[in-house]
């Protein structure tokens, strides 16, 4: 965070309120004193604190791990999917799923910013919030009844409030508007990938076989990425080779999803393995030109974090964007195999995430293309059994 | 890993037996093609494959979260916590508590060793494993009859099997068996903070204000371990200290703790503050020199994501050790509060991280000390209310 001075700071009184903070925590109904993330319940009224903004919304993009498990759970009919999401926010005061933890993101215009917001948004703005939706008061008005329940993109009626540290930007006119919430939700993954690559590509370490190490180095680091067809994969497959990559491997769960990769020409080898197989997803990135240097996981299914750790070299990093990702699989799971790994928890929040994620899908076809039609397919409904982030 | 073409490679059929393989997948009994670690049940069988080893186990030593989750699930009676940990070990083949997924680890002595293992162990050889009991196979044959239920050390009776991969040492002669078993259980926690800490003091980041970087300044990085009257924690902050970082403030959750770590003379700065309350852990960080280049998490409650984050400086480190710790809450909060941080999954696996924590409690006759206390209060069934790793 920017300035830690602020932890607890409060903004001053509105007109007939208490004081608030910049992390929302005067929001926080239940339980008393967490974040408003580690919330059970928040405070949803329309009314701002000063240094609030308060946001029309029209579209919800819930989180693949999130989306995923409402489907399975209601079974994916149109009243249920609905039905399962209205209840959630009218009970929680926020869209965080109770079984994945996870919540996604929105797009709407700004209605009202308090006097005192540092946001820099004006009425009419229309934005995407950059924090997550499990921290984002929010009220649906309208049931969501333009959405069918089959795509993580929801069309709804309501408001939701940003607090003084909530990031948001204003939506780039030059891209359509579920193209760009759709980068913008994941932004987060390529602009870590491009972090931990880049120093992987700076720095001593496992790189390409019989090549030499360092910047610009023919043989630069070898990266690996889970679930390279999806959104979060694509992306950040593409940031990888900027940042230096060597080779770049791409892993999808099926033979569709890999022709699909290989003609947007956005790695180096296609392979196709199940990632929670961990002997198969080993030996297939090996076969690729691994162990990778860095493993970035972006499957949205559990159990992955096995043949994650197997993938890569000793020394090597493996850096986790699946919201399925349980933290003691990890740990154990490396230590069980006596793998020397640094494993990073991915966050969603790097600066400057947001414009490298949209420079990236103006810049590469390969990357927009894909997005494009997995956007296209979740609107027919029509999605893969294992699907990416 | 040392050689990743291990994976999946067979040992060679024993007698009577199917071909193994060094990660232990041949025990796997279900669901088929994970590995030990993710599997619900093993196969303990005493016959060895060829590069196995087999143990007859002395002492199982649970880790802190699964001990406290079945503490509060039974309400701690002898009987009951016996009955809890024998249904576990009986129904999967392993001790790995269901709810938390984690394990802990054993002492014993080595029974018989294949004719292939490469681990260099030999019969009568006293042992600590050093893989977590979540994927070992495991049999307890005396019903933990010499256990009262209070300790996480449980005496016991039965046979562990070692694979080719699992780490093992020898237990030291000049260190009593209890204490080396703790120490051992939460080795990987100073190996990890100590590189992290080498590195922050080695490069550029945020360190002690008004001092230069790099090493050996008077200025090294602030380190916070939360939770250092603990364990891990005390190892941590032993450790920190010696890889260069320029504050140690040890934060625990009350006052007699505070004291008995302030006697140890371990840290800079003691604070009292409970971890779960975000706001007043970062402000008691703050107004101890903080907030920290590295953050290291060293308690076993849920809840201690958002705090962490929040007591770190931006450009900072948070390593994760407790198997309490939550993926989501980590990611998501992180990103809640815009927070720039390097969030760690505690891998238990370091190059040399038995050696290095046993030399630490050699040295450091503070860690001992605490060590022992806590080893003795464990004994007497008195354990605090808010306890560490």
């Amino acid at each position: 965070m920017g300035d830690v001075t602020e932890v607890g700071d409060v903004t001053g009184p509105g007109p007939g309120l208490a004081p608030g903070s910049p992390l929302g925590l005067h929001r926080v109904l239940e339980p008393a004193g967490v974040l408003p993330q580690a919330a059970w319940k928040l405070d949803p009224r329309p009314s701002l604190w000063p240094d609030e903004v308060r946001v029309a919304v029209e579209r919800l993009n819930l989180d693949a791990a999130s989306f995923r498990q409402l489907r399975e759970a209601t079974g994916g009919a149109a009243a249920d999917m609905r039905a399962a999401v209205c209840t959630i926010v009218a009970e929680r005061g926020k869209m965080q799923n109770p079984v994945t933890g996870s919540g996604g993101m929105l797009t709407g215009v700004v209605e009202e910013a308090g006097p005192e917001s540092p946001l820099g948004l004006a009425p009419g703005d229309r934005i995407a919030t950059l924090v997550s939706l499990s921290l984002t008061p929010l009220v649906i008005t309208d049931g969501l009844a333009g959405w069918d329940g089959r795509s993580e993109q929801v069309p709804g009626r309501g408001h939701a409030i940003l607090f003084g540290r909530s990031i948001a930007t204003v939506l780039p006119p030059d891209l359509p508007g579920p193209l760009a919430l759709a980068v913008l939700d994941v932004a987060g993954a390529p602009a870590l990938t491009s972090r931990v690559v880049s120093r992987a590509a700076a720095g001593p370490g496992p790189s390409a076989p019989g090549t030499p190490d360092g910047p610009g180095a023919p043989g630069g680091p070898v990266v690996a990425i889970i679930g390279a067809g999806g959104k979060s994969g694509s992306l950040s497959a593409a940031a990888a080779r900027e940042a230096g990559a060597g080779r770049v491997i791409g892993v999808v769960p099926a033979e569709a999803e890999g022709a699909a990769l290989r003609a947007a020409g956005l790695v180096d080898e296609v392979v196709v393995a199940d990632a929670r197989d961990p002997v198969a997803l080993a030996a297939a990135v090996r076969g690729a030109g691994g162990p990778a240097a860095v493993t970035v996981v972006c499957v949205d299914v559990p159990g992955c974090e096995g043949g994650a750790v197997l993938s890569t070299a000793d020394g090597g990093t493996v850096v986790f964007f699946s919201m399925a990702t349980s933290f003691t699989a990890a740990a154990l799971g490396a230590e069980g195999v006596a793998a020397d790994v640094t494993m990073l928890i991915g966050n969603g929040y790097v600066p400057g995430h947001a414009q490298l994620a949209l420079d990236l899908v103006r810049r590469e076809p390969g990357v927009r293309g894909l997005f494009e039609a997995r956007i296209s397919e979740e609107t027919r409904g029509n999605r893969p059994g294992l699907e990416e982030k």
